[in-house]
């Protein structure tokens, strides 16, 4: 088991790993942080767990994305990560993303729970693996990020409604947590993206949807570039005709060259 | 310049590039072809060209996948790739799917055309190359695969319509040619991908799909386990109310044991 604190993994923008501007996609560059968390806690003893008939899934309970310049097809970028802080069910992880030269072009703060497959529900991490994080507890690195915002919806009309399908579906027999990314940023028009670059993006995760259930999305800005979106299933279910709120985001844009000029 | 005929890529299934089964993603795999099919090319002199101002792009006419056994979770496989044959427009591209000892799980066979960005017309590839592809045709190696169907629809009503979004479109500015697989999978019930794999894809690209266009989904059993699948976009559109064809598909499931026997 390795005694390192900080693991580092290296990619390269590869042909279709891109938006249609080039710039890396989320689906990929979301994956990437998902694999990285799995492998930095899986070599340290942290492993999604498969004890006496139970799983157990590592499973994301809050994101924040702040980028300060998008890779671009054929680029280099590493991925470096790292916990910070645990408590009884929860732990921190940071990420640095760097370019070619190893300057910081991005960074992702994550809030994970360890859960149950069969309860749903989150497990205490010390009972759970026996060991603790304290001998990988990475604190002085520089993680500073702006505060979450306080996520309110006033609109009560859903600009959009879509269904979950196979595709949308991950090993965790869930709505995959980056798919709701991209579902968010299917909601602003395209040409949006051809102007502006995503700066800041923040999610938390409410509850988990499954293949099947109805996804309805609902957005208001918050200032100008600003905007939150909420994601509800089953709207007008008869059991529950408000829905679920499976997630909260707020997402900011910058002009494209006021943000490649930071 | 490489003077090879054959490239490999090798790759690992990573967390999240499976679907909810373990089994590596359709998103993954193609993509993984696509990228190959591009270095392959690229590294003869055959890249994607920007010239006086026309971008000239590689993009798919038909693709046919068998597969023998799936890479799950936590995989070594690699993909090697080739060109066998070509045409004023056209080149005959096949790739084989080896698993981590070198055994053949899978072929994918591949036609290919290189269209002008703006006319969206193919253009005459040795004359926009000023080289031909002799000197790298692989005629040798094995490449069997079943011929194609002839895929005809008999409903006139979709199964479902969705609409094309920002996350849909890829770095040619249409609605990626893996994520229609996708789309045509997900029109089948999850429950089937529990017990069933997918044994034989074949899909013919008839025209170009954009971002806020609809799709809308044929779909009829034409053998017990074997599917047409067509995607229409713009069905009732006033000047074209019966749409136009994307892409006709035919796809051949095999209980899980049966096939991982083979």
């Amino acid at each position: 088991m390795t005694r390192e604190k900080i693991d580092t993994f290296k990619y390269v923008v590869e042909p279709f790993d891109d938006d249609f501007t080039g710039r890396l996609s989320w689906n990929v560059l979301g994956k990437h942080i998902l694999a990285c968390a799995e492998r930095h806690a899986g070599a340290r003893g942290f492993d999604r767990l498969n004890e006496d008939g139970h799983r157990f899934l590592w499973v994301l309970s809050r994101m924040v994305f702040e980028m300060y310049e998008w890779p671009h097809l054929g680029d280099n970028y590493a991925i470096s990560t790292w916990v910070r802080r645990y408590y009884r069910y929860f732990i921190d992880r940071y990420f640095d993303i760097l370019n070619a030269e190893g300057r910081l072009i991005g960074r992702v703060f994550t809030i994970w729970a360890m859960i149950n497959e069969k309860t749903r529900k989150p497990e205490a991490l010390n009972e759970l693996f026996g060991h603790t994080f304290d001998p990988y507890l990475e604190t002085q690195r520089p993680c500073d990020m702006q505060p979450l915002s306080h996520i309110r919806m006033a609109t009560e009309s859903p600009i959009s409604t879509r269904r979950a399908y196979y595709s949308d579906i991950d090993e965790n027999n869930h709505v995959n947590s980056i798919r709701y990314i991209e579902l968010i940023l299917d909601s602003f028009p395209k040409e949006l993206f051809s102007s502006h670059e995503v700066k800041r993006l923040e999610i938390a995760y409410n509850t988990e949807s499954y293949c099947g259930d109805s996804l309805s999305f609902y957005s208001q800005p918050s200032a100008p570039d600003d905007y939150f979106v909420v994601i509800k299933k089953n709207v007008g279910d008869p059991q529950q005709p408000l829905g679920e709120t499976i997630c909260h985001s707020a997402v900011t844009f910058a002009p494209i060259s006021k943000l490649t000029k930071q």
